[in-house]
């Protein structure tokens, strides 16, 4: 079967394919607000209908939360299960937005035309990219020349609490591939291609302090009465030394140093840390003293605050003491760092500072280790050389700061290795306003699916 | 002229007294949300017809906020300035509130009957205080025995922009007067009434640390890039010392000791601290080190953050490192502090902290100094007898740990000194949920006014 003539069906039906792809992203998917959870299934009722229209046996699975859609179809010796997810980040503040996220459009920029719309590159661009591959395979030879089971989740930016339980459920369906293929990574350069094999873990934690039982006015309690802000500030500022160590009791068990091997094949890709900061307004790494910005995001682990609130945050000014103060702390995990002894330890040490008067109460938002693929498997080579084919420079071996929970799922529940393949850029602004893929993320993402079927088939 | 029979007109009008301030409170004169604007005028024009209805020449004063009130009448050797304010405090967290903070009603509370609403206490509830007493008087005599011109202002609890504008333009008009009144303070316990001879200054600061130039994924970039909460939790965290102090450079120069004398009269107040902080939820008073809860809310300085906000507060999670982290700080002030070297004192030393990539900017909420009251005028004994002939208790000087400007500006543009006069408790909720004004404090407050004009008629 020509594969040439897939890529020149990829090239000669893109705009079709942009097409779909733009009815997709104007369905606001975000699934960590419940008001959103009918788009949602919409989102999943999408792409079943597209997966149904290829001939493939589709269907929405409805589960506590959002629904997974399955999808199953082609023949062959190989069995490839794919995997990407439909749902999509908040969209505030949307006034930094130049458009309507859901409202999506291609754009020309300085850089090439780019797709702009919440979603375009996490992870609905990314994921069409397998089913548009899969359908220039079908147009052009009727049959897809591998076995395929997809697996789209809706959970994804709002912790996968769905997730494990599905795929403990339907274990004996989801392990009979062969390989997973996970589409939600970046390439390394935008000329470079990547296979991620290592992944950080992630630990989240939401934290309300509270003080006294109610608000107070700052003019008749000021100086007297417990400040649940300053309580929490304390707490923050007291997670990290003044080398940028965190300071969680045993924190660091289970973090590796890096291979000398891979340290070499790191510092052979020339990553331009000026120019990743450089990109985003910064100048200088600020994790750990010592270490190389590659290094702090492929390989160190973590702990950021995501978000604070407490007292009045409107316009104007209020002298108010508040009752309580929030935070949503994440921690990425590296190596073999546990992260349920991680969250235990956290706890207590935030519990032994509450000064007199204050409490803690915790909100669990998940919590996965890190994941590091072994590359001894053939298809890790094959899918590099498919890669190295379609873009201007070979592929690598990578890491990446982001934490894909499900590759590790896969491992643990299903048995199978993952290949984490992607094709966004650092400066897509996913979780950001004004997220965008590029068109030649879109389009090369497409013909790369095409030719690791094609090295894969057999 | 017959005090009693204006005394036994008050409790026989008391009903229709408190209709008039439940129209009032129905007007949700919240002067910092520019959304609200229309209802202080709304609120400006009510107390405007109020006051003609008892015969006094009254207008609403325009300035580029929200208007003053002036009203003038009555005749007499002495000449009363009668202060109060009509705007009121945000309502949020409205979830908190047991009916809509709009609608004001008597509830009986088992600590007696109390009128519930915001600015119920804080200070519509008491401004009318001294209307419905006038009222009375001139009921009862067909005028009053004194002058009185009443100046109401509207943006009290958004840092009064236009007042000092207002007083140096009108200082003429409004410099006429013997002395001023001023009902916006509290009662020392429910059955001792309070002149409050020393006031708390007060300095508003808004800081935005930036660091990215846009929110970014925790994944992609958590380790090495700055993250502005991080940034501001430190410097939150080290504006105080182990012991409670305040580390701005400089900050204590102008504080003084509280003299031996009215150590001894507060001692001798039997103040409650345990009472105090346990109807709050606290048990220990949280400022400086070796202080009493009553110094630290009478006579030491503070510093707290009023509100915080940063990255994703929403429901559920998300991975970002925003771009920008804000606080609302404000500094309470004594003796001779000077708000204008600490506001410069206390920015240098944050943008002394500010680690490499970020910025800081600075919203200023406004400046006051402490005021202290001389207690020397013969106004002062006669108003405490009043009080003290009024209340189960006689009537304390003493302190407050609010800041309430308008004294020191009576002082420094038109030359008068203030009595602090009102009727609050300290668990009246103000600036909180739920804030309400006993009936007593009402009812003895107006009572309260109609001894005090009567003993400095002559």
């Amino acid at each position: 079967m020509s594969l040439d003539k897939v890529l020149a069906q990829i090239d000669a039906d893109l705009d079709a394919s942009l097409e779909r792809l733009k009815e997709l992203l104007r369905v606001p998917s975000i699934s960590t607000d419940p008001a959103y959870r009918d788009d949602c299934a919409r989102a999943a009722d999408w792409l079943v209908n597209d997966l149904q229209s290829l001939g493939l046996a589709a269907e929405a699975r409805p589960t506590p939360g959002h629904p997974m859609v399955v999808g199953k179809g082609g023949d062959g010796a190989r069995h490839l299960l794919f995997y990407g997810h439909y749902d999509v980040q908040p969209v505030d503040p949307l006034e930094l937005w130049h458009r309507d996220p859901f409202d999506p459009a291609v754009e020309e920029t300085a850089d090439g035309k780019v797709i702009r719309g919440r979603g375009a590159a996490d992870d609905k661009g990314q994921l069409m990219t397998f089913v548009e591959a899969c359908r220039a395979w079908i147009a052009v030879h009727g049959e897809l020349p591998v076995k395929v089971t997809m697996f789209f989740e809706g959970e994804e930016e709002s912790g996968s609490p769905s997730l494990v339980p599905f795929l403990e459920e339907n274990a004996d369906e989801l392990s009979r591939p062969d390989i997973a293929l996970i589409c939600d990574t970046g390439l390394f350069d935008p000329e470079t291609p990547a296979v991620t094999t290592q992944l950080r873990g992630l630990l989240g934690e939401e934290l309300t302090i509270t003080g006294p039982a109610m608000d107070l006015h700052s003019g008749s309690y000021g100086g007297a009465a417990r400040n649940p802000i300053r309580v929490l500030s304390r707490i923050i500022a007291s997670l990290h030394d003044d080398d940028g160590r965190i300071t969680v009791p045993g924190f660091y068990d289970g973090v590796p140093e890096i291979s000398d091997e891979l340290r070499a094949q790191w510092a052979g890709l020339g990553f331009d840390a000026d120019g990743f900061l450089g990109a985003v307004g910064l100048s200088e790494p600020a994790g750990e003293k010592g270490r190389s910005a590659l290094e702090m995001i492929w390989a160190r682990p973590t702990c950021e605050v995501n978000g604070i609130s407490g007292g009045y945050t409107g316009d104007g000014f209020k002298t108010v003491l508040p009752s309580k103060a929030t935070a949503k702390i994440s921690f990425r995990l590296v190596g073999e760092q546990d992260p349920h002894a991680i969250r235990k330890s956290f706890r207590a040490m935030v519990e032994a500072m509450l000064p007199p008067d204050c409490s803690a109460e915790w909100h669990d938002h998940g919590a996965s280790p890190a994941s590091v693929m072994s590359t001894d498997d053939l298809a890790f080579e094959k899918a590099r050389q498919a890669l190295s084919d379609e873009w201007p420079r070979p592929a690598a071996f990578t890491g990446a700061g982001g934490s894909i929970p499900i590759a590790g799922y896969f491992k643990t529940i299903l048995g199978l290795d993952s290949m984490l393949i992607g094709f966004g850029r650092d400066d897509d602004l996913i979780h950001s306003p004004n997220e965008k893929y590029h068109l030649s993320s879109f389009h090369r993402g497409i013909r790369s699916w095409a030719r690791i079927i094609d090295a894969l088939k057999d």
